[in-house]
């Protein structure tokens, strides 16, 4: 069997760390499997470097901020061959370069375009351990990319379909995909398997257990993975497109405290509108998640949105530069103090009625509603930030602990 | 003009210094020149990437080694470019793969091959400045390797040589390449020029500013070297092939405090004898610097030769295995308290009583001379440890001073 083995910076983050995640895979290989492992930076390795190129330039450029935090994973993955080596099993260091992992030019998000495999073949050949340096690639002049916010995921994923690795696991400091943030609904319950759109939806909605580019990537390939903690060794939680069904409609209740709202309202009520407000943002490079369209007074109509909190105020200007052309309106209104929270589950499609036992949850603990927003698999509502947690456990209790 | 500066790890140890090396590498820019700039590891980076290793393994492998410690100066450059740019001037950093800089495979001490001067020829004609990382290569597996004490000097060097460059610019913390080492002989004087065979035999002999396989590859290529301080606009010290005369007969005294002599008395007096001894010696690696054979008491004879000091005990042991054997002897001294001291000069040839002189000047200091070797240009000696400094003031005054 072929197996990937992603570890992220926590689980390196020191030297018992490094030779406890050594044995993990020293295990697999003895027990005759071939091992490729990723590995993130150690601990707050890559912070470190960003402190510091900050410290020498406010912007650097970012060719030279991906040359630089590149080297942390460098830095992971000799140490972990040392590590396997004091242990008496043959292991190999692979960078970006070595492998190669090829990559757009888009620096500090450049998204993976191929992977050569013979490097690799060819030291599990010869019975080695594989340890590669996640979150990195070069493109295609050389230049030395990486791949944004969980990169390593994205990697180990997309290893394991080039190698078509028999699964590829991802260790986390949880035991794997939780029906709940455990942290916030106590009686969360641990999920056995869960499709990738399923997880896709969780991910996306800042489940923060795997980074959603990694699941598309799994679900693209047809990729098993596995979550798993790299504390104990419980099964984890397998992510799959044919994931056994379960008797729960609902795999997962997720929250996120990132959106803001933005209200746009007495627009003219003409075709375009609509267009040229979003296009504006998209322009600028604004993601925009949810929007709801309603009439207005007086023949106008109100637009209201939500995007990234940290976006706002550069959504704000954009639509301000505007305001006079293309996009007259009364008012312009901001709600930073939102939170989404959705329920996500490949049950619901054939499910009448898991809209209205959501909101009959919130109603029930006296949340009130202020947007709403729907998927095949999924239900999001946006509400006061402050009711978040309150949400979660309401809407947990309703789906899953009744089960 | 295309010009190499090369920067060592004191020059680029924190952001006002890096900032220092931008600022000089862009007054050359800005005049028009094309430059490459090569850098070693910030500080004491290198030397705490090794604890890290040995933190994790006592014996890491070297492989594993190299791969680690490369990070430093992949550190350095592309920080150094993040500086350039704050300053307004457009900069590339180049690692060993980028380059590419190509070596043998061994490990912690690999040589030069080739480089590939493409990438280097389209980012200057491009105009940007172009920085790259010292000490590293790749062999023709892509692993990583690095060269070893000196490297960066050597990755400078090669680097001037591959880009038919009109100089190559070693900076140091000392204005550039003086008859003695200032500190100990205070009345030292700084040489204009010298040729490249005097400071191959400087540099081999401990004189420390240049590392001696930089100045062969100088040689050999034929590529201009100028020894320099990054602290000052000084000249330094130009090494070519032609180095004007000078008055002076000799251009330097240098001192090696790292040998250590050892002796073996009574050895049979028969063919062969000393080919076995120094054979036994070089299959372990261990260098032999100066050899001297003298006839010894009832048809034996002695062998007295210097090697490094912290090869000694492994000298021995190897000669303690063959001491029943190939290595019949009454005794093996050793004694690790000498140092040598050595005058260079490529006028020494052609001027009779050299040798004379510099005896005469330690008989005059009531030094007592142990082993003597000489070359073309050098003379060695070897001296007790205690009177090295003394012995170096006292030949420089005969020598230089009184010219």
């Amino acid at each position: 069997m072929l197996v990937v083995k992603k570890f992220g910076g926590s689980s390196v983050a020191n030297k018992e760390r490094i030779y406890n995640v050594a044995n993990r895979c020293i295990e697999d290989y003895k027990a005759g499997n071939d091992v490729v492992v990723v590995l993130s930076a150690m601990g707050k390795t890559t912070n470190e470097l960003i402190a510091k190129a900050k410290d020498i330039s406010a912007k650097p450029p970012k060719r030279e901020l991906d040359m630089l935090v590149a080297v942390g994973e460098q830095i992971s993955v000799s140490l972990m061959c040392m590590a396997m080596a004091e242990l008496g099993v043959p292991a190999v260091s692979l960078n970006a370069f070595q492998v190669a992992m090829h990559t757009t030019s888009d620096y500090t998000n450049a998204r993976l375009t191929s992977i050569d495999s013979e490097r690799i073949r060819a030291e599990l050949d010869a019975r080695k351990i594989v340890v590669i340096t996640g979150f990195q690639g070069v493109d295609k002049y050389n230049n030395v990319t990486t791949l944004g916010r969980g990169g390593s995921d994205t990697t180990a994923v997309a290893l394991a379909a080039a190698l078509r690795a028999d699964k590829c696991e991802i260790y986390t400091d949880v035991d794997g995909v939780y029906t709940a943030d455990p942290r916030i609904v106590p009686d969360a319950k641990k999920l056995d398997e869960i499709t990738y759109d399923e997880m896709l939806e969780l991910a996306t909605l800042g489940a923060g257990v795997l980074h959603n580019r990694s699941v598309e990537m799994g679900k693209k390939y047809g990729v098993q993975i596995v979550v798993r903690s790299s504390l104990n060794t419980n099964e984890g939680t397998v992510v799959k497109e044919n994931a056994k069904m379960e008797k729960m409609i609902i795999s997962g209740v997720a929250c996120d405290k990132k959106p803001a709202r933005i209200a746009v309202i007495g627009l003219q009520d003409q075709p375009g509108v609509a267009f040229k407000l979003f296009n504006h943002l998209a322009n600028h490079g604004i993601n925009v998640d949810i929007i709801l369209q309603s009439i207005g007074r007086d023949g106008t109509k109100d637009i209201s949105f939500t995007v990234d909190e940290d976006k706002v105020d550069e959504a704000l200007a954009v639509m301000e530069n505007h305001r006079n052309t293309s996009l007259i309106c009364d008012k312009i209104d901001v709600d930073r103090n939102v939170a989404k929270v959705s329920v996500v589950g490949a049950g619901m499609v054939t499910n009448a009625g898991v809209a209205a036992k959501m909101f009959e949850a919130l109603y029930s603990a006296g949340i009130n509603i202020k947007m709403i927003s729907t998927s095949e698999i999924k239900i999001s509502v946006l509400i006061d930030q402050e009711y978040c947690d309150q949400a979660m456990r309401a809407i947990h209790d309703k789906f899953i602990k009744s089960n």
